[in-house]
């Protein structure tokens, strides 16, 4: 049963708020964040003395005055000294990068894939060493918040353990307490699935942006998804749901990687798009690869355009079968779904005609993702600042006491 | 922004809370309510004082004293007093119900469906004086406090307009406003779909009691799907939400009401069964000939065993991708698909062997409605409770004063 909040934690969660609206929509004055949080100007004052004490904003004059009177002073999110690490470990890319409190990516390195790709020691040592390196590059007095992972595969997100990374042969992993006791931040390192936590970062400040009800498919090798309900990302029991990849699609079609055949991941993930394109062991990565078949089908290419029509097919089924489902307000397409999706849009659009259901097919909108390529470190980035949106002074004073 | 919320607020809360206690689980001493809600007894006291009032409970002595000291009052439900109309509009089922709180079916009328079943304006008339006829026939002081319809079919739920309603030939059809005006009981008709409300009704007192992440599947000539995603049912953008039916198993398989091919609803659900088995036009009813076929299959009949093997296979394939797509605690399989469920699990769990992720497959229950062909009228009944469970005090002042 829930009982009256006490002053602390209305306090707590207004400092939070307060501090998620200039991380996620930029410097606003004093009067704007009273507007849109619905409180007064004296209890702004005083929720934005208590951060800016923190050191987590600045307050400031607005560079132009417009109106008569006193100028609303401008709360700023004091990006270059507030941080996290954000890790993207995916089938073909491994990211470190500072980001600053307000999305800014600070700075960041590529990772290079230790020698036996398959060996999670080894890489985990990799990514934590780029992590402590990067932090010790960092000017005195910045302060690293969190620590967020976004994983290509599937993760249980309480411990961070990876139960199945398909594109990196991993088996229950414990990557989360790895990367804390090899990083020493004194920082728990949290870790999540890539597609969920791209989705969550395009609702955050992507195409996404203000809707509750999104389903978001990330391509890497394979096709992950982030599906968002009611404004809350889908978990189900253990945190696996959300994989839409392995939705079957086409019975007794490709083998898939997770054993079984016609996944959506199989019939329309780029593995399928090189192949019927007749372009497998041509050596391009595989977003390489995809543009050069999205090219060559623009510039006429027969074998190209029946194989992103084929795909498209398939793709189509798979979006009619989450629009019915779901009746989400988006269909998002992330990662090198987006060039998918950008070279075989009529195919998924006839399909979804004959396959959506007219309730929830008339107002659904299909958009590639805005945040790209960022998109899955973006989301590792979000993570690692959930605790300091939550509770901005004592994650503050704990990351404080731990430095 | 959120500030805290009023006495006013809370004790609304807190009554609300308290009803629903007894509502769903039966009567309760105040001693158990208090520990239950984490209140002390004489916030308890002065909640049943004020339910007890508005005529929503009663209390009394507990029949058995156990301990020494004195007995806690046992706070029980109002049933025979304080009712709603529960309807179910289903493809071949047309039921007017009361039902108490406390979910006890006080007394019920099968509605004889008007010679042109298609004509909405005649069944609305219909199932409106039925309804007319079971409150006028209740004892004095009976309050009736809501009215909620089950309709087999796509509903707009926020003013309960059929947008479509395949099995009736319906599209657009006003119906909540229509019951409405028509009961003329000076309550609103709310109006949900059939397997959402079941699905509510089957975690609020059936198989998935307690459960938050659960699917139900739910037969009737068609298969319509209730989906709770973290303990809320999801309605996606329009409230369309759930329409598991029309998944596209099967692509280019049998066709569908909805205008597709290969749905779970044309290869899994009772017709594609009856079809498989040779038993089209034999003009036994939807369940009875599924009950028929899987008797005959138990029996060693060949094709009925082969019809049940081919819809298994479908159905394993559906059930495979929700359990992939939603992480589920359980997934749940109500009116004719419990039967169908019962004569196939065998294929349905092979197929899930093999098309399920481990992480998501290794914790679901399979299981069978526990409320069975009560599920829908009882989830009517729950939405036409849900007003006087919210705010129970203002609800019954507003009943009373249309009365």
């Amino acid at each position: 049963m829930r009982a009256a909040p006490s002053p602390e934690e209305i306090r707590r969660h207004n400092l939070g708020t307060l501090l998620r609206h200039v991380h996620l929509s930029g410097p606003a004055s004093r009067a704007a964040l009273a507007e849109r949080m619905g409180l007064n100007r004296s209890t702004i004052m005083a929720l934005t003395s208590d951060l800016t004490a923190a050191g987590l904003v600045t307050e400031e004059l607005p560079k132009t005055v417009r109106k008569a009177g006193r100028p609303s002073l401008v709360v700023r999110p004091e990006s270059d000294r507030v941080y996290v690490l954000a890790l993207d470990v995916g089938a073909d890319r491994l990211v470190v990068a500072r980001v600053g409190l307000g999305g800014t990516v600070l700075d960041r390195a590529d990772v290079a894939r230790p020698g036996g790709t398959h060996n999670a020691d080894d890489l985990i040592s990799a990514l934590a060493a780029v992590g402590r390196r990067l932090v010790r590059g960092t000017e005195a007095g910045a302060l690293c918040v969190g620590v967020g992972v976004a994983f290509s595969g599937i993760v249980r997100q309480e411990d961070g353990v990876v139960r199945h990374g398909p594109n990196i042969g991993w088996v229950d992993v414990p990557l989360g307490t790895e990367l804390t006791r090899r990083m020493a931040l004194g920082l728990r390192v949290s870790v999540g699935n890539d597609a969920n936590l791209a989705a969550l970062a395009e609702r955050a400040r992507g195409a996404g942006a203000g809707l509750d009800d999104i389903i978001y498919l990330h391509g890497d090798v394979g096709i992950g998804g982030g599906v968002i309900v009611g404004g809350r990302l889908l978990g189900g029991e253990g945190g696996y749901g959300g994989e839409i990849g392995h939705m079957v699609v086409n019975p007794g079609g490709r083998p898939c990687g997770c054993g079984s055949r016609g996944c959506l991941e199989s019939e329309a993930g780029e593995l399928a798009l090189i192949a019927l394109a007749g372009r497998s062991g041509e050596g391009a990565s595989g977003r390489r690869a995809v543009e050069q078949i999205v090219d060559a089908a623009d510039r006429g290419d027969a074998t190209a355009r029946s194989a992103l029509h084929q795909v498209g097919d398939w793709l189509g089924y798979g979006v009619a079968n989450l629009i019915n489902i779901f009746n989400p307000s988006m269909v998002i397409f992330g990662g090198v779904m987006r060039e998918i999706y950008m070279g075989s849009a009529a195919q998924v659009r006839s399909r979804l005609a004959i396959d959506g259901l007219t309730a929830a097919r008339e107002s659904v909108r299909l958009r590639t993702s805005s945040l790209g390529e960022e998109a899955t470190l973006m989301g590792a980035a979000e993570l690692a600042f959930s605790d300091v949106l939550t509770d901005p002074l004592e994650t503050l004073a704990r990351v404080r006491n731990a430095d």
